[in-house]
């Protein structure tokens, strides 16, 4: 029996050097297209593995009665380089996940509990939208814009999950008057009337 | 009014034909590399981006008290070609999601309620291993062995994520006890003993 | 010599039914997420490389003053699986491509002549804001809000380039007034006033 | 036994219909940017999946004492859609492979026995060059100009190995004088001399 | 209004540091396979994604009266991890573009003025030639044999686009007779007379 | 001739930085998703694409009778991010190349002398087996079960090749038995009975 162990411990040695699985963030390290550098293997533990933020409930009082918690490569190190992250969606009444994108990846939902009304517009103008139930799947392709809204007078909570450790989140409110692009710049490319962009800037701290 | 209304139209005509936001499937079309032919853009509902059936309870009425329930892309035509694609993951007390890999994915579990204990083992032989809690998400680097029990006394549900449309699913003991791979290779091959892998083939219906 | 010629005839028999260097879209064919069917290669010729349509100047008499013309898969098949694709943008004096996003490219534009004020928006809300002279190019990150406008008073023409010979294009008023997403749910998501939304669906065709 | 049998068996039925873990190609069927259609997976055998002519010596009584077997997609439609394929490389003495590319891949060489010198050149066009004995192997990064020519009095053979399916493979020679590109551009755009261009055009049956 | 100010806030925060839109390369920072870490984003300015050196005509008083001008990562590192990138060509009357490949990039040829003959070669040995005229567009699949020449009398201008942010660039004389590969191999590889190599060799500053 | 080299030069001088053909390992340096930081380019020599370690036979003196000599990027650090590497099969009379998976690689398989058996299990649980011959070659799908053993009475050689600088390997017996994870838990997820575990636990130094 030793002598067995002996000899498959050879090759375990000569295996033990290869592989590269997973690369955890070292999220103080430098950041590369690919993602972040990796911590090194030996002070990887089960821990990095799991995240446990999306078991907390997120506040919803607040004016859109709604919160995004996410677990992305910069909460969830361990994500990095595999290619999918998650984040959790607590809509109370009447709450709304404004309408945004995800520049870098496709978000798939599931509805835990409560009823969402949820959509998404393709290139062709054309819009899908349904009204979901505890168990449903809904997928949101790539890039396009999309919302969830509380459907029913319960609140409701979802999962989202997206094929990147990055997916990037463009919050179509935010893009347009939470920043200093100037108001007729807005104006003229989104056809939006002067005191509506105004209006707006003055909610969400735009200036210009 | 109408005048503007004229002009864009130019614009929506010429960017009407141009999309390939989605690509849902016709399971009945061929079949590449890729994923599967397109679904004629003109019949493609929100329907089709939509999959209702991880809201129905699994049936763990069974030796392994569990049952996995796929929304993969033969299931859920939706997700063709978006990389992205789903499963429901019931366990009874004493439930068990055998040992197995995804060739081609890797995995994302969230916990709906219960306690689950989950563990992947590296090309390095080091087992992560950790007990989940309802709310957590743990990540399963593609390829790798991995598997799921209940923890605790109650039954459990868990949601998992694949970054791919068509993961695959790999059981061990259906790899290796299912089929007519002859008992002397897998025999050589594995290890076990004989006896074992013979009574294994009894239950599971393999032959040779 | 012959001699020489038969033998190296030898091998390039064997070589000629190897290529795929490329796969011009038989656009009557079935579409797949990787792309279209290929023509077949003995048909192909050297005008299925060539687009000429991005000679023609655009019509700018419209409302915006200005006009896109793609040479994406759809007009141009001689891209198909090759990653990449262009199209011509003609701007009059204050002349406006409205805020969009591309779901499936990175874009580079390259002014031919004129100035253009161009721009877009990260995830983090910040604006990343220039005015663009003759020969200058600028990239605008896949699937980011962006613009293009005339910077002074004289016409100006930029031909921009994707990395996707699909690249899709989402027009933000278009996504958002065009079609029948109910108006309802246009303010809720967006926080634009009703009637801001109605003036326009009504330029746009919107209904709901 | 027969109620685990029954029970597991539930779950392989839902599996059954779950794998792409291959696709064969359908020689006759649609090509696409990712490969062939793929062969139904019921008339699949492990003879998909094996290739055999690369066992035989190829015929080097040639011009340049070479022979070149390829193991492509066109030859071995196991490989579609996979990113791997080979090549067999019969060296006699005084034996080339002429300078060529793969377009779309890189390539792995291994020495089976005598001695080869390889090398390649970089965008920098600097020189990687050596001379391989029996059992080393060299990489030749995608793209770029290589060649293999017998070192020593006695034959050798190798076996070359590629990251995707179908590499392509231009050799320089065929490339610019075994075709109907004029001489006048061939000369312009190399250099050379208006006499070495006919001589080759002669050699390799080239026209113009 | 505060009030919404305050509590929109909350999320903005969150997704502050999720973002990974872009990637400016730190062009002193580590290389990687996917390319170069990226430069710190508070660091980066709307500056980084514009170049302006394409605005520059290039210095055609040479032997082959052409000039290319890169846009690549190295020069432009606002490309860096987004694949894509540009060159500019000036053609003066009798200008050539030699004969060249980009290991790593398919181009797509814009002719801002004048006229240019252009071309590749296929595996197949097949050559795609011709014509430009002002506003067309040609493209020339990743790693395939291509050149360029001024037809007509003219100058002229064109922009390429490339789908990488490092295309390489191997020019055919460069490779052959601008380096230390011995003149024995490169006519044994090429065919090409002993006289004609010596004689590229001499004035392209090769040795061996 | 001087004036036509100065001029080349120029273009030269500008090309010269431009290119990032490979990028050889720097083991010490960063690890990221992508691969290993390169190596500076001015280091880096012909030794560095060249492995010469699968010339050496490896040590089959073992219980199965059988060694894998790796050459991936741990070893053959040229490799980095070339998406290629391989590995050399030794296996003696009666040898075994256990049960094992590549989560990150398809693997070609080339029998340079000897007889194998060669067989991997899919998603669907079919066995595609073969017994290999002198010149054989077989592909195993990426993250598939897998093994080789031996055919006849003579040993045999094969060099295997990876799509993949850094293809993982993942024995099944290690993963399961040699390490830390409980028995309980490897019996639960396994079927195998406590005796069978508790003796390879044994062998392969298992604890748990």
């Amino acid at each position: 029996m030793l002598h067995i162990l002996f000899l498959f411990s050879l090759i375990l040695t000569t295996t033990h050097v290869l592989a590269q699985d997973f690369c955890v963030a070292n999220l103080k390290g430098v950041q590369t297209p690919s993602g972040y550098a990796c911590k090194t293997e030996a002070n990887v533990t089960s821990k990095d593995f799991v995240f446990t933020g999306l078991g907390l409930e997120g506040n919803t009082s607040n004016i859109i009665k709604a919160a995004v918690t996410p677990a992305f490569v910069a909460q969830y190190p361990g994500v990095n380089g595999l290619g999918i992250s998650a984040a959790r969606l607590d809509l109370a009444p009447g709450g709304v996940v404004p309408m945004h994108t995800h520049p870098g990846a496709t978000e798939l939902l599931y509805v835990v509990h409560g009823h969402i009304t949820a959509g998404f517009i393709s290139s062709s103008n054309k819009v899908y939208l349904r009204t979901l139930k505890k168990g449903d799947i809904m997928v949101f392709p790539r890039g396009l814009l999309h919302f969830q809204v509380t459907a029913g007078k319960r609140p409701s909570l979802a999962i989202v999950y997206f094929n990147s450790p990055n997916p990037g989140l463009q919050i179509l409110d935010f893009a347009l008057f939470a920043n200093d692009l100037p108001s007729d710049l807005v104006e003229k490319t989104t056809f939006l009337d002067d005191a509506q962009v105004k209006k707006l800037k003055g909610v969400l701290g735009g200036t210009g």
